[in-house]
């Protein structure tokens, strides 16, 4: 039981303020321990002989002040700033390693060049025209974009699959998508009435067994597929399976959708073609993005596909937002050409393969044994498949309560829900902070093993009565 | 026929070259007056004793260079680049009005802050916490937004368009617009196989009389009114229509979403209460946006209306973009809370008073006797409406030739084509350039008007055999 004094009345201090000061104190000397439940408002109002709302006030400053974390339904937990959360939720570098002195001297160029009053007026649908110069002709000396290909600029990715879907699919015909996927991608497929069949992922990236028969069963006018460092699952096919997708989904009429927004970030071995380059005739198309390598507030993405698609997603575009933000698409323009995205990105790199490597040996140390992981060779994340009965989604308020999360599978499911999935996003975290997260999810998941033992040890004798 | 000397073949410029000095020297010099049509490349070229493709070179680099315009099927004229174009076609404020040094000091601020790591990293859906605060908190110190209301930054006003389409009317269900309307709304209600209404704009805004029956009639689920200056037409609507205006429409149990973009741009009169101040539970869905007044090239504007619209515009919304560009939202947050956005908007009012009250009296001196034209108290245009048998669409080519251009009413036309119908943007030009183009004008309408009389007198008496 916390041991609170009562509140002075003659202080010139309010009584909330009173109590707040007192378990902020006992929180910063460790006297409350990190993780703990702090009482329910009702009890320790009974016990202080306090009002109600004083107790509440006094929290939701603890709150606000970042001491405390509230549960609706299971109360208040001690989250000391100093341990704070290791949070394995987000897809997304640390903040640490952010370019934050290279934007801005990209910034100040640009604002200050003799640009800057064009770049601030409307711009074109199709997106800031050196911007699009400076990605095709990327794309055109990777071997990736054709003569045929053209380039739309987009208010980052999730603007281009809404333009595919209301172009390409707009009554709801059946597509086609990676099963488990990311929320953004399935919902936006999923709003209108149409047929959303999720292919499992394995550790090879989309099962093509899987697809083979799928296709020939439900006639898709799109297949989505995310070939490097798929997210949730940070899977990469292999070279020989990348061919026989496009040979599958060309064959069937379907249009190919490839979402390569991580493929910038590979740590591990050497880069793999994309699937619009080993399609022969460039029908892909190819979504990529600036967000995951450099300032995911600035909202631009891009499609290259052949021109007739283009045309009619910048259509489309026009209607939806008339062009993208000037000013980003000017900023990462320059950052890109002045040579600085480069070099942030090889810094990216060595960061995020330290990381890499330091969560894949934390999963193989701290998981239970019967526990199945990705590999990845890059991107933000792994994918774990905890053994039955455990239930990620259930286990998170365990791990949180020990200062850890993540993201349990069902905010991934397409047609098929995973209990035991979970995503581990490892970028955003030193390797060592990777390690205790790692260590603290693995205690976790074995209690909860034991206990699921000890219980199907009880279901199997009869009752004693 | 122009004088054009035949090359020399010795020289070290290539021939289409010397084409390109020798017509620009006679353009520059003013022997090749201003508007002039140059002859045909074939006809150059023959008579020249020249490929034709080396003329088309030539006329090319006049062409990138300004001082030439081509049109398809009409040829090449001469617009040199001291006696450029006057341009009535584009609503917005001149190049010269724009705070440019401004933004850069303003910029400058928000990239050097201790926030800026913040604000590039990924956002709300619902938009940047203090914009969507200071505009809320602006809407209901006006009066404009109640308790119930809330806020939702989008990317401009465009965006916000789209949202309402899918989110309130995403079964092509009843629309009433006015009429004539920029495409840019009319369009995006069209594109499903819904039922869009205009409703026609007269003097005085949208016609009540009009309105009234449409709205029984019709059953819409949405009626879209912009009451300040409506582009195109430049109307507004009294405040005695308004009142009545919000009855007949909330009685009807339709939508009433009030475009509100030009608002802030008043040179005369007294401002009015917008329709939402004037709708008793605040039911009314407002629009706003920055790119009329600051930055078009930056995409923010909003959306106040009920809580619960908002809330199925804000999921919307993050399905479509994730949410509006961060960097745009605290520059222009920080512009506005400065009170730069204040002292610019002043400056607009001053020029643009000016403007609009040279484009009147231009109007009056120049226009054809039987022409109507409405008389703005704001924002960027008024609206011209030719007698008959005059055709704005056509007359534009020889309005061009003579330098100057408009938007003709087919652009804007929803359920009704008014040939007659121009649209006069006065903002962006300084009033004697206004005073000149529409002399221009003025003489291209007189002279077609002449003729149409010719040929009435021709019709009415007997051909001669």
């Amino acid at each position: 039981m916390l041991a609170i004094n009562a509140p002075d009345p003659a202080s010139t201090q309010p009584l909330y303020r009173q109590i707040y000061l007192s378990i902020k104190q006992k929180i910063e000397s460790g006297e409350i321990e990190n993780g703990s439940r702090l009482p329910p408002t009702r009890e320790l109002a009974g016990s202080l002989g306090l009002n109600r709302t004083t107790i509440s006030a006094a929290y939701e400053l603890l709150e606000s002040e970042g001491f405390v974390r509230g549960h609706v339904g299971r109360g208040s937990f001690v989250s000391r700033p100093g341990s704070s959360l290791i949070s394995f939720s987000s897809s997304r570098p640390s903040e640490l390693l952010f370019p934050l002195a290279e934007f801005r001297a990209t910034c100040t160029e640009v604002i200050q060049s003799d640009d800057a009053q064009t770049i601030l007026q409307l711009g074109s649908p199709a997106g800031y025209g050196p911007l699009r110069r400076y990605l095709l002709d990327q794309a055109r000396l990777e071997g990736t974009a054709g003569d045929g290909d053209d380039i739309l600029i987009t208010s980052g990715c999730q603007q281009a699959y809404d333009l595919l879907q209301r172009v390409l699919v707009p009554n709801g015909e059946t597509v086609l998508i990676e099963d488990p996927v990311i929320p953004g991608l399935r919902n936006v497929f999923q709003r209108t009435a149409g047929r959303l069949v999720g292919i499992p992922v394995g550790l090879a990236g989309i099962d093509l067994e899987a697809l083979q028969p799928a296709i020939r069963r439900e006639h898709p006018k799109l297949v989505v597929v995310t070939p490097n460092f798929q997210n949730p699952t940070g899977a990469t096919m292999p070279m020989a399976s990348r061919a026989t997708l496009v040979e599958i989904v060309k064959s069937s009429g379907a249009l190919l959708v490839e979402s390569d927004i991580y493929g910038a970030l590979r740590y591990e071995g050497d880069p793999l073609p994309t699937l619009k380059q080993l399609d022969g005739d460039r029908g892909t198309v190819l979504l990529r993005s600036f967000s995951k390598l450099a300032f995911p507030g600035l909202r631009v993405g891009w499609v290259i596909a052949p021109r007739a698609i283009i045309e009619r997603l910048t259509v489309a575009k026009q209607w939806s937002d008339l062009h993208t933000d000037q000013l980003s698409q000017a900023v990462l323009f320059r950052f890109a050409q002045s040579g600085r995205l480069e070099q942030h990105r090889r810094r990216m790199l060595e960061a995020g393969r330290e990381r890499l490597r330091a969560a894949i040996a934390a999963c193989e140390k701290h998981l239970p044994p019967e526990a199945i992981f990705t590999r990845p060779a890059g991107g933000m994340n792994l994918w774990v498949r905890l053994p039955e009965p455990l239930d990620a989604g259930e286990l998170l308020a365990a791990a949180e309560r020990e200062g850890v999360s993540y993201l349990p599978g069902k905010f991934f499911g397409v047609s098929k829900m995973e209990p035991g999935g979970l995503r581990i996003s490892f970028a955003g975290l030193a390797p060592d902070r990777i390690e205790t997260g790692m260590a603290i999810l693995g205690r976790v998941f074995r209690t909860a093993q034991e206990r699921a033992r000890e219980f199907s040890r009880l279901e199997s004798v009869p009752a004693m009565v």
